[in-house]
C-alpha cells in the first residue's frame, strides 16, 4: 500500500504539473546556460524584437547588443570568475528579466535576474550558493518598539543546532538607504554565507539580527500595512534598545561585549557608526561597510572639524574605545562615493591614536563589495 | 544631537537614495494606476516596440492589445470587484514583468505582476492586503525527517501573542504539485489572511505549518542544496509524523484533534486524503481543496471500486469517521479538472453515511480559489 500511494503520487505529480495553470506554459528558453568553457549563455525569446540588448555585472564594459536566431537572442559572456552576476534585458526599449530563470533579486524597486558561478569549495560564487550543510532557521518577527511607537518588522538568523539549547554571540547586520529587513537576506545572501562558513568552520555558530532601519516604517514596502508614513518619534539610533531588548527577551544570547557585534552598509554604516558611539562597551566588534560617516549633514567640515563641533560625540568616541573593542572594522571600494568620508573617518581615528583595521578593494557602492564584506567580517567574530 | 542625527539620516537617505545603484534609474511609468471609477491602468515603457499585450486574469477575456503613446503603452480594465489579480505583458514576443510594480509571485517557474483591489474592511481583496494590525510572525525551519533520510524546509506561521506563553492549536496547510514550502505564503497569502482574520474575530489565534510536500527534495528550488534528487525513501504521507513531531517538540500547541487540523490544495489535497486516512483520530478538522482523491492512479476505476480493491484503506476511513472529526470539507471549482474525482469521492462518503461539508464555486484549478477555501476553512476551525 505504501509504495501504491508512492506512485500514485508520483504520478498525481506528473499530471497535476501538466494541468495546473502555470505549468501550461513551456520554457524551452534555456537560459542562464554554463558553459564547459567558463562562459556563460543568456537567451530571451523575443521573436518580433527589432532589438534587445543586456545589462549587468557580467556582460562585458556593463551593457551588450545581443543576436538573433529562429526568434531567440543570445549573449556569452566572457569567462566569469567566481561570483554572484547579475543582468537585465531590455526588448525594444522595454525592461525584461530572464524567463528561465527563476533567480531575481529585488534592489528598492529594480530587479534583476541574478546567477551565481563557483569553481571550488569556498571560493565566493560557493559561499553565496545553497549546499547540501547544516542549515540555520530564518525567521520573520515583529517586535515592539516604544521608542518609535509601533510594532516592526525583522529577521532574524538562527545558526544550525540553535534549537538544542545552547546560548549563542549575536551579529547585528544593517541594511542601506532605500533597503528594508529582507535587503541583507536576499541583496546580502546573508543565510548561505553564514550557512557555509560556519560549515566550513571558518565562522562561528551566531545568531543574525537584520532589522529594518528606517525610522518610519514598520516593514518593508511588501510587507507593510502602514497607510501613512509619518515623522518619526525618534531617530532609529535612539530605537535601537528596543531591537537589543526583544532579542534579549526572546532568544538565548551569549551577553556581553566579547559576545555582541554591529556592522551595517552605507546609511548602516552611519548607524553602526553611531550606535556604537552612543552605547559604549556593549559591541565587541563593529564593521563599517562603505559607510556614511558624519555627524552633521549640512556642513562641509571634515569629520574632525564635526567632532571638534560636538565634544559630546568625541566623548562617546572615546568611551567606546577606552571599553577596548576587538575590532573596529572599516571596509570600502576605491571608486564609492562615500570613500572621502572614510578617509576623514581613518584621520580622525589615527589621530586619536584609536585601534582600527581597514580593507580596501575594488569597485564603489555595490551589494557585490557588501557581501564581500560580510564574508570576510563575520569570520573575525566571536 | 539627537535631533541633529535624525535630519542627518533623513539627508542622507535622500542623498544614498540618488547614489545607490538601482536607485539611479528612474521609474516615471506609474503601473498600476488606480482609477476613481474602479478600474485600473497598466502601463510598460517601451518606445521602439511594434506590439504589446497583455494577459492575466484582470483583462476581459483573459488578454489584451496595449496602446501607445509617447512610447508608454498603457491598457485599462473593466471596474474590478475586491480580488487579488494577476497580468503579465509581451512586448513583441518578450515576456514582461511591469517595472513599476514590485508586487510579483511566482508559481513554479512563471512570474506574474499582480495588484490587489479592495473596496472595504473584510472583503477578499482586503483580506490579503497587509494592514496596520497585529501581526503574526513566520519562520523558516529545517526539520529533521528520518523517514526521509534528510533535513527539510518549512515555513510555520506564528500568531499575535504567541510569544507570551499561552500555547495554540495548529493548522497543517499543504501545497500542490510544483509548489513548495513557499507557495501558501506567496501565491496563499496565508500570514495576511490569518491577520486579518484573527484581527477581525473572525478566525482563532492559531499555528499553520506549511511544509514542503515534493518527497524527494529538502525545500523548494530557491533554497535547496541538494544537487541530485534521488529516489525518496518513502513516501511523503509516511514521513508525515516527523513534521508533527518537530512541531510538537518545537512550538507550544494545545494537543489532540480538537486542535489539529489538517488541508491541502490538489496534490496538497490528496495528501490531506491520505495521511488524514492513515492517521485516524489525529486531526478534528480536514479540508481537501481541489483536491487529487485517489487510491491508485493506473486505473479507470471509480473512487468506489479502489476503495473495494484495497480493503485497508477502506477501514482507516471508517476509523476516521468513528473518531467523529469536526469538519471533513471539500471545496472544489465547477471548471476544476479534478471535479469528477471529487464527486466519486462525496458518492463514497455519500454511500457509508460519513458526514462532510461541501463548496463549490466557479473556477478551475487556480490559486484564487485556493486563496478563498483557506479564508472560509480557516473560520470554521477550533
Amino acid at each position: 500500500m505504501k509504495r501504491l500511494y508512492f506512485l500514485a503520487a508520483l504520478l498525481l505529480m506528473a499530471f497535476a504539473a501538466q494541468a495546473q495553470q502555470a505549468i501550461f506554459e513551456r520554457r524551452d528558453t534555456r537560459s542562464p546556460q554554463f558553459n564547459d568553457d567558463g562562459t556563460v549563455t543568456l537567451r530571451v525569446k523575443a521573436p518580433d524584437a527589432q532589438k534587445v540588448s543586456v545589462i549587468g555585472d557580467c556582460i562585458e564594459n556593463g551593457h551588450a547588443d545581443l543576436t538573433q536566431q529562429d526568434g531567440v537572442w543570445s549573449y556569452t559572456t566572457g569567462v566569469l570568475a567566481p561570483e554572484l552576476y547579475n543582468y537585465r534585458f531590455y526588448v525594444d526599449g522595454a525592461e525584461v528579466q530572464d524567463a528561465g530563470n527563476i533567480e531575481r533579486s529585488r534592489d528598492v524597486r529594480s530587479f534583476m535576474s541574478i546567477f551565481i558561478v563557483s569553481k571550488e569549495e569556498g571560493d565566493r560564487g560557493y559561499l553565496y550558493q545553497n549546499h547540501n550543510v547544516e542549515h540555520g532557521d530564518v525567521a520573520h518577527v515583529w517586535y515592539d518598539s516604544p521608542a518609535l511607537g509601533m510594532k516592526r518588522r525583522m529577521s532574524i538568523y538562527t545558526p544550525p543546532g540553535y534549537d538544542q539549547g545552547k546560548a549563542y554571540p549575536v551579529l547585528y547586520l544593517l541594511h542601506g538607504a532605500g533597503g528594508d529587513e529582507e535587503a541583507w537576506l536576499t541583496l546580502g545572501r546573508t543565510a548561505q554565507i553564514m550557512d557555509n562558513l560556519i560549515a566550513l568552520g571558518k565562522a562561528k555558530p551566531m545568531i543574525v539580527v537584520m532589522p529594518n532601519g528606517n525610522a518610519s516604517d514598520d516593514a518593508g514596502p511588501l510587507e507593510s500595512g502602514l497607510k501613512q508614513k509619518g515623522q518619526p518619534k525618534t531617530s532609529y539610533e535612539e530605537s535601537f534598545p528596543d531591537i537589543m531588548n526583544y532579542v534579549k527577551s526572546h532568544y538565548k544570547i551569549k551577553k556581553g561585549a566579547d559576545n555582541t557585534a554591529l556592522c551595517g552598509l552605507s546609511m548602516g554604516g552611519g548607524h553602526t557608526f553611531r550606535i556604537s558611539m552612543q552605547n559604549a562597551g556593549t559591541f565587541g566588534y563593529m564593521g563599517l561597510f562603505s559607510a556614511a560617516v558624519r555627524l552633521e549633514w549640512n556642513t562641509r567640515k571634515s569629520l574632525e572639524e564635526q567632532f571638534a563641533d560636538h565634544p559630546e560625540a568625541a566623548e562617546q568616541m572615546k568611551k567606546l574605545f577606552a571599553a577596548k573593542p576587538h575590532l573596529y572594522w572599516i571596509a570600502i571600494g576605491k571608486d564609492d562615493f562615500l570613500f572621502q568620508q572614510n578617509v576623514e573617518l581613518r584621520q580622525y581615528l589615527d589621530k586619536m591614536q584609536y585601534p582600527y583595521e581597514y580593507y580596501e578593494n575594488e569597485g564603489g557602492h555595490i551589494w557585490r563589495n557588501w557581501r564581500i564584506y560580510l564574508s570576510m567580517f563575520a569570520q573575525r567574530l566571536f
